[in-house]
């Protein structure tokens, strides 16, 4: 069976100051279905519509902190779904100084929208549950930042567990989808077959990591330990070790370090200074760590892919 | 000798939804080596960046009104101005509230801007004085909109009087810029010469008139009475006369029939509903009432002629 598609695109991977043909963070996390946006730079709507997403589709928007390379397209995008005729609801989950950053243009542009505008005060506490549907579980990890900052770790929701072939006609129909969640059988005459004879173990659900903008956290190591995809600032190189720990931002090497301690399935890297023309000097040096890893590149899509064990 | 500099750069010719390749408001006016900016739609600072412009010589913006195609992409611009060390300080024209949406975003982020940020609030008033400096003088222009709105009306600064060569010797060096800004030559013994016989009358001072987001406003007629270049928004043709009405914007012959009857030398039309493919039939509407008329291009540069009579 075909696994259900769960892939981030990486809609712009510059840091504060943009760059040429570098946008700033927004990421698209498209899960089964749901499309999820994962900070919301200035311009991210344009992006949005270069890489062909109807984003009446986007569900739930979340902002990691309120530096403006982070948050600064969302009211655009906020009022673009207004004007388009949006009605379903919109989620957006992000620190609590932000609902007054919204409130205050809406009321200034006199924007009565027409669909519900959730907002979800982000507590920034490890693990705590931010977002949970029938797609997706999303957990807040504590970044390390100048500002309140967040990431967010999607995990799938599990998957029903397949009947075993030779056991399936024994199941009633009836009771098949509690036995697919983890059930055991309860014959009318007392007999139990544990689900473990009925059933395969399900595929893992898969997991991403979103960590930015951070300086390194090695009290998330747990939180992350093995997941399929990391998604990591990188702003600098460790020649600007100093300049990364002054404005709490990563190296691609330390970026690296933790990919390798948490033993993840794939790094990719972002958020580079706009002193670096390309990525290449921070893959390298990420590389020579971790050599699952990967430079993010404006638009481009990144499956995450169930890590296997070597 | 060569007149000062006097343009305008279309940075954005979309309207509040943005269309593919067609960006929200925002203009450059170049006046004498001072920039301008009128508006700033999200994205404005990539499209000064692609211009090719050096942003920090921008002294002054000015927000004609709360919708969000015209003013956000200010936060971005004011912060990359900060994050590249500018010294300088940046006017701010713009409604009232948009004082407290700078700040409470500025606080919301924990930025202290290097740089003095000076707001200066525009009292809706026709013909109110909104800045003057060595180069130009700023005049509000009052729309009609759904919003407090305005205009504003660009005039270069009188030139100094060019002497006459027949006279200039009769002039001592140090009364020189007196007689150039006008006055009359004074000679110890009492005798007097009228400046009017040792200057010429110097070119006409050009202006431009930047109107937008407005229905038709005939009260502006003698504020923009024969202005050199009169940018005027134009957001549908007459076929949509009843959803301009109701939306408070102008339709192309709207616009049109305004600049015949100002009698202005060019009229550059923009602000084009999403709706449109191209400009093509905007154009071609404005033009059957006034000939000289130009559909504004993104990134494209007008520069402002003294109006010919003819």
């Amino acid at each position: 069976m075909a696994k259900p598609r769960f892939e981030v695109t990486t809609l712009g991977t510059g840091a504060a100051l943009p760059a040429r043909g570098r946008y700033p963070t927004a990421q698209l996390v498209h899960a089964n279905g749901g499309l999820y946006l994962l900070d919301c730079g200035e311009g991210t709507q344009e992006r949005l519509r270069n890489a062909g997403t109807n984003f009446m589709r986007i569900g739930h928007v979340f902002i990691s902190h309120l530096h403006g390379d982070h948050y600064l397209g969302l009211m655009g995008l906020i009022s673009s779904m207004h004007l388009m005729g949006r009605t379903a609801k919109l989620h957006v989950h992000g620190p609590p100084d932000l609902q007054p950053i919204i409130d205050i243009q809406l009321r200034a542009s006199q924007t009565y929208l027409r669909y519900p505008l959730e907002f979800h005060p982000i507590h920034p506490t490890n693990g705590a549950p931010a977002w949970s549907d029938e797609r997706v579980r999303v957990t807040v990890l504590v970044m390390r930042h100048r500002l309140p900052c967040t990431g967010f770790l999607f995990e799938e929701q599990p998957a029903p567990r397949p009947l075993r072939k030779d056991m399936a006609p024994l199941i009633p129909h009836f009771k098949r989808s509690a036995v697919k969640a983890g059930e055991d059988l309860l014959f009318p005459d007392g007999r139990i077959i544990a689900n473990a004879e009925l059933t395969h173990e399900p595929p893992k659900p898969r997991r991403y990591a979103f960590c930015s903008d951070t300086a390194p956290v090695p009290e998330l190591l747990e939180m992350i330990a093995g997941v399929d995809l990391l998604y990591h600032e990188a702003t600098f190189t460790e020649q600007l070790a100093r300049r990364a720990k002054e404005t709490m931002h990563s190296t691609a090497a330390q970026a690296a370090s933790l990919a390798l301690q948490a033993d993840v399935g794939h790094l990719l890297l972002g958020h580079f200074s706009s002193r670096y023309k390309d990525a290449e000097e921070l893959l390298a040096e990420a590389r020579a760590i971790f050599s699952r890893t990967s430079a993010s590149e404006d638009g481009a899509t990144y499956p995450v892919i169930e890590r296997t064990i070597v």
